[in-house]
C-alpha cells in the first residue's frame, strides 16, 4: 500500500480534471490526478471539436493549451441547412465573438504536455475503487495502481473528472446514476475520412432524410455525421452507403467524398447529477452532466465548471473562507440548464424524430426561419452557440 | 329563391370577413357578407384581447375600428414570471413597437358599424349549406336565409372566413377537417370577474402548480386565466377554488380578487388547413387555421391572411390579374407557420405538461432563464409577439 498526501485528488484526467490541475497549480495548490486510461489512450480518443470563445481565451491566456490558436481553426460562422438553403449565422457580426475547431484530443495533449513539463504529479493506469470520508475534511481515494498494487490518495478535497460514469457521482449522489435525464430516438452516424473539407464552416443540415453535420478536421481528413437509429451498427453500411445517406441529408451541396478509416454511433442522452457536491467532493465535467452534441457545449461546459471549482478550491484551500464552495452547485447549475437548454433545442430543431407528424415537421422549418429572419433570433443562437461569459 | 350577385361573397362576419370587406370596399370592389350568427352574439362573444403593432396600424389607417387607438390600452411590455419572479420584456425599447389590449368584440362593434354606415351587404342569421363551382369563374354559395327561404350568391369569387368548423374549408379541401394539427393535454379555464387589475401589464406565469395569465379588461374588470385538464367542467369549482388556484399559479403576487361574472374552458389546438385556396375560393383566419391562445396570435393571425387576399383579390378583379393569388398559400403559409411556432413555443415554455418529467422542467426554466437574460432572446420574442410586419 502506496499512501500519497495532496491537497487535491482528482479523478480523470480529461479536459476537467486536468485544466483544474492547471489552474489550482496557479494558485500554489498541489494535486494529484489520476486515470484509469493510458496516456495513448487518452491522446487518441476522438470527442468534440468546437470551443467557445470565453474556453479559448482561457487556455491561450493560461497557457493551459499553447496551440489552441496557432493549430486550432477559428470559425466565424455555421450555416443552418434547410429547405436545400442554407443561412449564415455570422459570429462576429453579431456578437463580436467567434468559436475554434480544436478536437478535445488535442487540448488534451496540450494539456498533459504542460502538466508533466510542470512536475504535475499525473498518473495515468490508476483504477479508482472507491473515495471515502468526503464528509469529513480528509477524504481520501482509495485505488489500483497499473501493477495491481493499491494506493491510496489522503487529501483535503476529492474532484470527479471522470466522466459519465463518474465512480465520484456515486459518493456524492449516493447512488451511481442520480440524475435528471432524458433519452433521444436517434444517434449520430459519426465518420472520419480522407478527403478535401466540403465547406468551410460547419454545416447543420435539416432534411427530410434527417438532420447531417458536416464538420472539419485539416486540409485532408474531414468529420461527418448523420442522424441514425441508436441500434446502428457501424459496421453494417458500405462506404456507398454512408456517402449516399450523407449526401441525402445535405441537399444542394455536393460532398467531397474520401476513404472512411473511422465509423462510430454516438448516443445522445441529457443527464444532470442530482448534486454536484457533498462536503469534501465535488463532480466536473460530464461526471456532473451530459449533453447531447448538437450544441457543442460538452467540454465547453466542463471548463465553465472547472472555472468555478478552481475559485471556490481557491477561497478554501488558501484562505479557509468555504462560500464560493457552498454556492458552486447553485451557480454551476444556471449555466449546466441553460446549456442543457441550448443543446436539446439544438437537437429538436435540427432532427427528425421518429414520431413527429407533418404539423411537427413545418413547425420546425417555421422555427427554423423564424430564427434566420431575425437578427435578434441569430444574434440569440449565436450568443449561446460562442458561449456565455464566465460567470 | 333569392339570387343576390356580388364580385366577393364572403362566408362569416368575424375580424377576417369584415375587415377584408372594408378594404375590397376601398378597392371599389363589392362583396357580400354573410353570418349565420345575430349581431348580438357576434358582438358579445368574448375572444382574443391583443393587437399586434401592424394589426393595430392597419385597423387605425384604413378607419376599420375607429376605436382601436382611443378606447384600446397600449401595452409597452409583458412579464414572464418564473420561480417567483417576474421578468419584464420592454417591447418599445427592444423593438420600437408596443401592443394593445382592445377586445376581438370591440373590433367587431367597430367593424360591422363602419361597414353599415358604408353600405354594405352584410346579413346576420343566414346559415351556408354549400359552396359550388369553386373550379369556375361563376362560383355560387347555397345558403338560407333567417325565415327558411333559400338564397344564393353568385359571385367571381367566394371567401372562407368561417370559422374553425368551416364549410368554406370543406370545398377547398376536399374534405371537413383536412389539416395538418396537433392537440395538447391541457386548456385554459377562464374568468372574467369584477376586480380592479391586479397588473398593469400582462403577466404570462410559469410555476410548479402550472401557468397561468393574468390580463386585464378595463379598470372594474379582469380576465385571467390558469392551466388545466381540457375535461374540466368550468362550472364545478368554487370561486374560492378558483381564485386559490389562480393565486397559487402566481406566486410572488397577490391577486385582487372579486366576483366572477363569467367562466369558460378553452381548449388547445394547433391546426393548419392542407389546402388555402382552390380556384375561386380561399380561406382566411381561424377557417384556414387555429393556434393555442398562448401567442396572441389568433386575430392577428386572420388580419394578415386578409392584408393578402385583399392585394391578390385587388389584382384579380381589376386588372385581371392571378399571379397574386396564385402566391397566396404560400406567402400566407410563410407567417402562418412562423406563428404556429410561436404560439407552440410560447405554450411549451410556460405550460406544465403533464408527462413533463423534472428534467424537461429544469430544462424549461433554463429556457425561460436564457431568454430573460438575453437582449437578444428578449428582442425575438418581442418581435414575434408585437408582430412581423406583412409581407
Amino acid at each position: 500500500m502506496s499512501t500519497v498526501r495532496t491537497q487535491v485528488a482528482i479523478v480523470g484526467a480529461g479536459p476537467a480534471g486536468l485544466l483544474l490541475s492547471h489552474l489550482l497549480a496557479a494558485r500554489g495548490i498541489e494535486s494529484v490526478v489520476v486515470d484509469q486510461r493510458t496516456r495513448e489512450e487518452i491522446e487518441k480518443t476522438i470527442r468534440a471539436g468546437i470551443l467557445e470563445h470565453p474556453t479559448v481565451e482561457l487556455l491561450d491566456q493560461t497557457g493551459a493549451s499553447p496551440r489552441v490558436k496557432t493549430v486550432g481553426n477559428r470559425h466565424d460562422g455555421i450555416e443552418l441547412r434547410f429547405e436545400g438553403e442554407g443561412h449564415r449565422i455570422d459570429f462576429p457580426a453579431l456578437t463580436g465573438r467567434s468559436v475554434w475547431l480544436f478536437p478535445q484530443h488535442e487540448v488534451l495533449i496540450d494539456l498533459i504536455e504542460v502538466r508533466l513539463a510542470a512536475g504535475q504529479d499525473l498518473r495515468f493506469g490508476v483504477t479508482v475503487d472507491r473515495v471515502d470520508d468526503i464528509e469529513t475534511d480528509r477524504p481520501r481515494v482509495f485505488a489500483t495502481n497499473p501493477d495491481g498494487s493499491p494506493l491510496e490518495i489522503e487529501a483535503d478535497f476529492i474532484v470527479g473528472g471522470d466522466g459519465s460514469r463518474s465512480l465520484v457521482r456515486a459518493a456524492v449522489t449516493g447512488s451511481s446514476t442520480g440524475g435528471h435525464f432524458r433519452e433521444y430516438p436517434f444517434a449520430w452516424f459519426g465518420i472520419l475520412c480522407e478527403a478535401p473539407p466540403s465547406s468551410e464552416e460547419l454545416i447543420y443540415s435539416n432534411s427530410p432524410h434527417g438532420f447531417a453535420l458536416i464538420s472539419q478536421r485539416s486540409a485532408t481528413v474531414q468529420r461527418m455525421y448523420f442522424q441514425c437509429d441508436p441500434e446502428t451498427d457501424p459496421n453494417a453500411m458500405s462506404e456507398a452507403e454512408i456517402w449516399d445517406t450523407l449526401q441525402s441529408c445535405v441537399p444542394g451541396t455536393t460532398l467531397q467524398e474520401g476513404p472512411i478509416f473511422q465509423r462510430d454511433v454516438l448516443r445522445f442522452r441529457s443527464f444532470v447529477s442530482y448534486e454536484l457536491r457533498r462536503g469534501r467532493a465535488a463532480l466536473v465535467g460530464d461526471a456532473a452532466h451530459t449533453v447531447p452534441p448538437t450544441g457543442a457545449k460538452g467540454m465547453n461546459l466542463a471548463v465553465a465548471d472547472v472555472v468555478l471549482l478552481d475559485r471556490a478550491l481557491g477561497a478554501l484551500l488558501n484562505e479557509g473562507d468555504e462560500r464560493l464552495l457552498d454556492r458552486y452547485a447553485e451557480t454551476a447549475l444556471k449555466r449546466i440548464w441553460k446549456a442543457q437548454h441550448f443543446s436539446w433545442w439544438m437537437t429538436n430543431m435540427l432532427h427528425l424524430t421518429p414520431e413527429a407528424s407533418e404539423f411537427d415537421r413545418r413547425r420546425q422549418i417555421g422555427e427554423l426561419r423564424s430564427v434566420v429572419e431575425s437578427e435578434a433570433g441569430r444574434t440569440y443562437l449565436a450568443e449561446a452557440y460562442t458561449g456565455w461569459a464566465f460567470a
